[in-house]
């Protein structure tokens, strides 16, 4: 038996058992995985400096040595997240709503959870304690496969998590890792729909598209974020600035960060050039449309190609347009589906671009770069999605659930019509 | 261009018009769908009665003839069936919950539509006018094909429907049918994910198979209902033998019919041999266990087939076990997760059997006949799901919508932690 299949079985095993866990042990266990974490914190951090210095070695770049490496602040916020997942309420058994029916019948939707969650991930290494806490919680065993660079330290923070879920009275084979270096290993995972109910890659855009065309388990991820921000002809100006910055420069390389602004032609005159000017200042090359190089003499002029880009850079496309309609017609057209905001002052606006606008998160009057689970309100995320059906948006405890309907009766039997 | 992508591109134009339009116009589509259909009974009555005529002169069996044929009593069914879901509250547009942040972020989550729902069926004209209710007033478009022997009735219907719902100002191609007996239409239609965003096979197991394995777009179905009753030691054997022998003979060929029993040893001796006359009287074959055979001298001996075959007829497998545990590991090893019930006077086993056991619908002390949208007070269905993600247990409404994440703010810019 491969190794694969043999952490996949014992997870799916482990899953029954999982399902009826009380509340009380699940929680247990994330708060002692969290002081484990803190206690075993040395340790860990020698096991990631001496595979952060092999990476090095190897010639990673150093956007990559960064996301691998662990520091004190980074073992700590991963033994906070497993605390803050806790202290939430458990989703498992919560019955979402049920009514009396004519027959009798008391009929309802209980929240169950998946079972087995596969998580295919990179080099950040926080994904191991982070997945492990939301998935424990909403009582799914987890099959986890890093990526083959971080495999000493995932190994090191598996080992001392699933110790100390055990202590706590978490079924073995609940916290599964796959610790192979080998990449057909993914694919085989990826084929697993016996024992693995649902699969969560999380990395660029490759590996996404590599899982989803080799699974045969649903998949649940986004490929892209291509977000826009409209600044509307009612647009407060400054607010406009700030949100738009933010979304753009706090921290380019991420999928929430904006790509495309859109701004409306009556405020783009007085918008345009201060706002260029401060993103000059900022280092943000901007790409222009021709009534965009019209009022910002020097722009680089924009090409079909840029509206359909993730830059993940200090780079902006910027648009003006004649109408709120054909902002928001951009946006479905260019969109990716994962966050879209607007500025406006006006009520009117604002409510029609929440209802027409067609994405995981559409924001009025805030930046893009709140797009997460931590920051709206889930405790912390497996991901965000950028499909409809199942999760939308971050991926959070009731993501990781799904519905099984309740009939209570005292001898209903059915007549039916014919 | 094909005829199938004719009618997906319309239809996902239609979508995006749908997916904002009010209740009102929503609710009055339907309401003119219903009465076009009584006031054009006759008409549709004649086509379909050719059309059963041909299909009688082709060789079909009875049973198909019989899912075929239109009667004023099933005319009457589907528009009443129309104007029940035009009576159910919108789901579109519902914000399920919405909570304030640190960052004085409201968060929440709206109901929106999928988009453009496919849906392949077989010769039951009445899914025609159940699906386009329920899609249209969760703001969907659908392109529906139906079975080729059904070509002249289902068309005869979507044109009627379509100029009714058209009338009322429901786009133009929100009501797509293929109208062509083509099987190659199946196929293409099932890879047209840039057009239909989820597709809902209806019919036997080999049409469900043949969908999931060509689909690119996400199924919604179930391809097989293996459903238990669990008679327990604490049961009340008068309503147990009501329960169960409604589960298995009212109506045996359907999917939510009962089709193995299973009863605690305690009280198998009492309640077996006078049930086992019962069901022999009403023309059922029992397939039983040694000790079943033991306690009903006659009875086929059960092989290990049997726990895993969907009869869909007159036939019932029975076995003992020793104990609760016993039954539930049996139905969680044999059952298709469509329906589970157990037969119990004790209030603990009953907490006990809804919280473990993983299925669609979990019933105590009543049929698993009930498992139907209708009876649930969902309206109508669009046929059952047996999966876990997004939608389990009969497809309503809810299930055919997705939300997404609204943000409302006043300027809010996120700085992160590093």
């Amino acid at each position: 038996m491969s190794l694969v299949l043999e952490v996949a079985r014992a997870a799916k095993e482990a899953a029954a058992a999982l399902a009826t866990l009380p509340t009380g042990v699940k929680n247990g266990a994330l708060v002692g995985m969290a002081g484990a974490l803190r206690r075993q914190e040395a340790m860990l951090l020698g096991v990631n400096a001496a595979e952060v210095a092999r990476a090095r070695a190897a010639g990673h770049p150093a956007a990559f040595l960064d996301r691998l490496a662990l520091t004190p602040g980074r073992v700590r916020a991963m033994a906070e997240g497993l605390e803050a997942v806790a202290a939430l309420p458990d989703p498992v058994g919560e019955v979402t709503g049920m009514w009396r029916r004519p027959s009798g019948l008391l009929v309802g939707r209980m929240r169950v959870p998946l079972g087995v969650i596969g998580v295919i991930y990179e080099a950040r290494p926080n994904v191991t304690a982070d997945v492990a806490g939301l998935c424990l919680k909403a009582g799914n065993a987890v099959v986890l496969r890093g990526g083959s660079e971080a495999l000493e330290t995932n190994g090191a923070l598996v080992a001392l998590l699933g110790e100390a879920a055990a202590a706590a009275g978490i079924p073995k084979g609940a916290l599964g890792f796959v610790a192979s270096p080998d990449r057909a290993a993914v694919a085989e995972m990826a084929r697993l729909d016996r024992y693995i109910d649902c699969l969560i890659p999380r990395g660029g855009e490759d590996l996404i598209r590599a899982v989803r065309a080799q699974a045969t388990i649903p998949v649940i991820a986004h490929e892209k974020g291509l977000c826009h921000t409209y600044v509307d002809a009612a647009a407060d100006l400054a607010m406009a600035a700030e949100v738009a910055f933010n979304a753009k420069v706090e921290r380019p390389g991420v999928c929430n960060a904006m790509e495309t602004l859109l701004v409306h032609e009556a405020v783009a005159p007085a918008f345009l050039p201060p706002f260029a000017a401060r993103l000059k200042a900022a280092g943000v090359q901007v790409r222009g449309c021709p009534r965009t190089a019209a009022l910002v003499p020097g722009v680089v002029p924009a090409s079909d190609v840029d509206w359909d880009t993730e830059y993940l850079d200090l780079i902006l496309a910027v648009r003006v347009v004649a109408s709120y309609e054909e902002a928001v017609a951009h946006i479905q057209r260019h969109g990716s589906g994962l966050a879209e905001a607007i500025v406006t002052a006006d009520h009117a606006t604002a409510m029609r671009f929440l209802r027409e606008v067609d994405a995981g998160a559409v924001f009025v009057n805030a930046s893009t770069r709140f797009t997460d689970g931590g920051e709206f309100g889930l405790g912390a995320e497996m991901g965000i999605s950028t499909q409809k059906l199942h999760a939308r948006g971050p991926v959070g405890l009731q993501e990781l659930t799904c519905t099984k309907f309740i009939v209570l009766g005292d001898g209903q039997v059915r007549r039916s019509a014919t």
